[in-house]
């Protein structure tokens, strides 16, 4: 298999990275291939510093860079050679298998929408991310961020899209699903809720346990919390906060601890039709070397075929 | 001025109601009298046994108690003897200035705006709830629960109201107001978002500031955060399993205290017609003896004229 990351993208890159790098090499003998994309110029001489063993990458020259603040849809159009432009660019030729980017968020939501595009059957990709649940595993929120606003057809999508994710990258079996409303009974909630909840029930391809209070999202109640981007983005945001919280307070806690959502590396795209990661802006090694992993695990498990079975 | 208390209302009333109110008498000297909705017969004991000072309170007798699970509406109609009946029906005749109860939420939403009704003007009332802020003051968030599904106006309304609260009662002067959303930039969001926003901005009313994202709302950016009540209700909830947490875990932290959201008592019904407060089912005496001195305070600053004079 062959993954292709952004060398360019994020706060601490291209250090960290070629360290993230370093450290999946070092720890996986397997036949993955990863294809670098960046500035061939300030990747080298790292390379050669942190003694990267050549045959494992493959390095392609990416002469621009997408800044964190340029406008996404405007700056993929215009900056052919950044890194994120080619990145989608090998994976739709399927030169590579997967993509991940620390970069400029807009731009790879936009690229993996427009350029990889939603899997037939798909209204909606999303993105997904990790809940740390007081138990000690970890829960799927889905959307959080790619669709602000949503039909009820849409959360029923993303209740089965999540729940696969969670079966087969998170390896749990019949993943609950849950719907993120302000009461526990049939009929509560706002409007998109309320006409969610009958088309979430009546999904057999999901186990669908009925409504959660944001009281539970942390609890060992669900395995897949579905809701709104909108929602979705201002929850794990949050959540992200209270890790800032917890350092800035000297806290020392397992389980918080567990909040910094680095650990996770970063968020898959959901329902498109490659593996795509979107990494934090402050990724550093360990996120990256999670977010190949990630992809690695996604790839061994054929999990676009996954989807794309479910989406018939 | 006649604060009147649901003695029945709440997990642990009448016992816990009754230690509130000694609690309040122990520390308030003033010309406060407070009426004691319940029953008598369970009142009457407990006031002798905490020796309740008979001057400072009125006993309303109330056969009957809206319980925890019935459906609000129904129940006020068929329940006129209940105690959150009884409380409503003194506060519309202005026999009390006030009402508390921590118990059927729903019915305590109902009853406030069908009994004592919205102030003409404010389109939606809508509820305000405490966050406990890094720098040791409280910010309000502003709905969390009495409108799943907002118009743009109505999250105007919301930053007016809660931006009057925060000024006469949390004593901010020129209060700054926020929009939460998924991204900084006007523009950003969902439908409801984008359409808020420059209504916001062009409110002289308030001091808008701009959107903040899920991060900000623990931090000092803000005096007060608007959004939709599903959104409102989702974060406080979240929040307060955050001090559940902390609790289990056994952290013991100065701000992470403050999370205990019974520290502050109950939520304000804002933009009816009287002060009334909601609290949390799990009220102890000193949640109540809190909600007791929000009322006071709201009744000292006549906070309902000041709403009044800024919708018409």
């Amino acid at each position: 298999m062959n993954i292709a990351l952004d060398m360019m993208g994020g706060d601490y890159a291209p250090l960290e990275t070629i360290k993230g790098v370093q450290l999946f090499l070092s720890e996986n003998k397997d036949d993955v291939t990863i294809t670098l994309i960046g500035d061939e110029n300030k990747l080298n001489p790292l390379l050669k510093e942190y003694s990267i063993i050549t045959e494992k990458i493959n390095i392609v020259h990416a002469s621009e860079v997408i800044e964190m603040r340029e406008h996404p849809t405007k700056a993929l159009k215009e900056k052919q050679q950044s890194s994120i432009s080619i990145g989608f660019h090998l994976l739709a030729a399927s030169r590579t298998d997967a993509f991940i980017s620390a970069g400029n968020t807009g731009a790879m939501m936009v690229g993996a929408l427009y350029s990889i595009k939603a899997i037939t059957g798909v209204a909606r990709p999303a993105i997904g991310a990790y809940i740390p649940r007081d138990d000690g595993k970890l829960s799927l929120l889905v959307d959080v961020g790619l669709n602000a606003d949503c039909k009820p057809e849409n959360l029923s999508q993303f209740a089965l899209l999540g729940s696969l994710f969670s079966e087969y990258i998170l390896n749990f079996k019949n993943p609950r699903v849950a719907l993120i409303n302000v009461g526990e009974e049939e009929g509560k909630g706002n409007i998109l809720c309320q006409a969610a909840y009958p088309l979430l029930k009546e999904n057999e391809r999901i186990h669908f346990i009925g409504n959660v209070e944001g009281r539970d999202l942390l609890m060992d109640k669900a395995e897949v919390y579905v809701c709104d981007g909108y929602t979705g983005n201002i929850i794990l945001k949050f959540a992200e906060s209270i890790y800032d919280l917890v350092q800035k307070r000297k806290i020392n806690d397992e389980y918080f601890n567990r909040f910094n959502f680095e650990m996770y590396g970063g968020v898959p795209v959901l329902g498109v039709n490659k593996p795509v990661i979107i990494g934090h802006g402050i990724s550093t090694a360990g996120a990256f070397n999670n977010m190949i992993l990630m992809a690695k695990k996604m790839i061994e498990q054929d999990f676009i075929e996954k989807i794309k079975s479910n989406f018939v």
